[in-house]
């Protein structure tokens, strides 16, 4: 199955660090593998932060996003991990993941994940 | 009418237990019996948790709730009782249901009930 | 005009009690009558409560509601007085009505009254 | 249970017989009685025109629907009626009648009906 | 797996047999078993057809339906089913079913067939 | 009451007079008296036309319109006046006007009216 | 231009003056006319509102927002002055008016304005 | 890139050959690669059919579609490639293809193709 | 004003000479320049065509369409003009243009034309 | 790139500039450049403020933000920059910005900023 590298999300600085100011990316064509089925998955993320430094390059994060069409994992793991791995990129004061995934099996599941910075 | 059995519910270890996160579930395709009338009553279930070691896995889940196709109860004991299991079997730093059933009579009811683990 | 009796509305034992939970009733089809122009009015309700002791059994409601099918009763009027007799029925921990009439004159109201118990 | 008159319709001269023009007037409080269980049915009525020499006058059909408020019959009978009833009144060129009403025991009917002048 | 029985359905005389007019009947609770999978299926019918000298009961029809509950028969039997007992209980001058379901795998199905009478 | 003038309605040169197309213009923002209340009516038009050597002014339309502010006039008057008005300055291949009017005493009414140019 | 009289609104006695409970109105058939261009604009206002000891009789309201119909006056100070009149006909607990403008030039404007008694 | 066999495709027997009836299988997971960009591509398709002998099976349909997914095809391509695929399976009375695919450089296209047996 | 040169319009070979079928393709950020007022207008297009042996390249009917970012042209013209540009450069079958612009005035245009090639 | 310049915005005095009331404005019609691609950018803008002593008049913010029809920036820029300049023309009590751009790549943004007084 196919590895994810962080390493792909580029980012740029920040324009205006000193204001708190949301961004709010959605990400309607995701897709990934489910691990015991071996079928795709389906799902839309909504990426919402706010920045310190850092913004992340949206055609890097398409990059970084594609790496899980031939990847295994669960839907919670799946959205925890690309928290973890945009939090370690851009550093955010604030950034939260909401993962809606499609129905499977007439049941549909949504997963809400958010990173804080520490004051 | 059908039993219930809350044994059939299997659990997985929360990937990321150190982490607050949300889980929503929904399930469109709810069907119990009235115990009244005998008739078929329909409803969809959000089923919205923090876990805390354990998450419910989403196969066991709709084997669980198809124990309710020939089962009479009615709407306020039905989804307390989902709530008490579900609880009973993942034990959640907190856990909402939802439960929207269609009208009967020209009425349409809701039934909203949380359990918040004891700190 | 037709009076309006709270007798009619039967009650049964909430079978959760120590829980606060809440049950949402909607009532797309209320019709009462106008006192001013003896013109019928339309709307809906939507009755929201935590229960104490006693939930209200909806077939009862049903028939409470019909009775205002020729009363005349303004809208600040009826919205009320249904809440005083719900009330009454079965002494909840807090109970909201919100009341949606459709236009007359071009013009639509909707009156949202609530009850909470003394501590 | 109520009767109904056809007496009440009044009709206005059409301000233009010379062109085939469509009047659609759309009548969402229609409520009448079930004859079986003696509870309120509601509906919405969609009644649509070419007149020929006649218009009917809408606070007089509006007082015609009434009568309705509390009289008994079936689905099928109510709609083919009222279509008898404005056909009779304003002998219209051609005149169909929608009639949607609101679910009972999880099932909504809808009843349509047509007709047109012979040549 | 359940039998299916169509001398459930019950049948009135059509009150108005020398109009032509449409009885349309939208039934969103339908439920029946996949064969293959033992799995619920859950969908919506709409019946739409144009009386001869019988209309079909409301209640009857969905008692008639509930047998599906437990019965095992895959989309295009279930839908064709149906609409060879309507025919045969009220013999239409033509009906119209569409049998919508939910997805199962991440795709819907509808199936729509049609009766008419030969002349 | 206000008059209605037609002289109001400047036209240009259709420019591609060699093809039928359709221009649809939708205008939500009509309103005129009503003459037997004195009240104002509110209400949509679509006017959809396929010109011929003429085309209506958008700036001149919206003044000819405002007209019917302080006019009296009842609906199949109103929009079938408008129809000859605008026949008259653009002398179109066809025209088509659809005016949806507000409810009032609860009931909504749609004319529609059209011209066709002989051949 | 028009002016506007606050005394044509009729008030009645608040009949459960005891409980603060909310009234909303939505009147979306009001015009007035831009001071600037002479045009109509257009909008819909919802005005909301916990009253004291009065309450507005709706026809009066009507009749009182009707006086805007040739009354030149900009958005924020329409939305404010009807604010005014109101609180002085009626000195309600508190109210507030949301009014929404159609679009002019592509852009499309809402204000918002509140009152609170003071306690 | 991958390759596209048809001999996934699997049937069945069509239960009600006599009978003229519509399939509708709609399948909004699809994706495929863009052959010049190398990026993913995202859409849904609406396939129906009347069969003739033989009906698609639709877990197998899933894994046909499946095998888009690392394949590099233009829009119009993949549309009518799946429809000679379909046909070739079943051997369809007629069978319609629309495939609808998200935007790109804010622009969204849609393909419908359509085959119809030779009489 | 800017010029419009149809020379940017690219185009491929019908990968499906021999069937006729249909592409759809939705371009909902079209601007043009009012050539009265000098105002931007805004408008999406939806293009609709059979082709017979070349289809057009996407991204070069984008750079089509930036021209006419800083033209001024009316909406009749403009439709007609693109809709003969891309006529001239794919000699389609059928071609058919839906242009609907955004509001101006309060009044909104959508303007329809369409090819046949001659047989 | 075309420049960008504040002074074209023009104000009015507040006429009630006692309460704090909400003025919002929408703007769908906004349009940049992509200033790494060169291609035109599209969004919405929702401006709304509690105004102190001036608002901004509405002709001159449209032409203030055509200004950006062919200047190139990023999301993050343009809404910032926008924010600064109206905060500049107005110094509101509070001022906020939602700035939701058509999706690129199959990704969608949406940047929200904020200002408020010091007090």
């Amino acid at each position: 199955m196919g590895e994810i590298s962080r390493d792909i999300i580029e980012t740029f600085l920040n324009p205006y660090p000193k204001r708190d100011y949301l961004i709010e990316t959605f990400c309607p064509e995701f897709t990934s593998m489910c691990p015991k089925t071996g079928q795709p998955d389906f799902g839309s993320l909504t990426i919402s932060y706010v920045a310190d430094q850092k913004c992340f390059e949206l055609k890097s994060l398409k990059l970084y996003l594609q790496q899980f069409r031939n990847h295994g994992a669960f839907y919670e793991n799946v959205t925890n991990l690309i928290l973890d791995d945009l939090v370690a990129a851009t550093d955010p004061r604030q950034m939260k993941i909401v993962a809606e995934f499609t129905p499977r099996g007439g049941i549909r599941t949504t997963v809400t994940t958010e990173h804080r910075a520490e004051d």
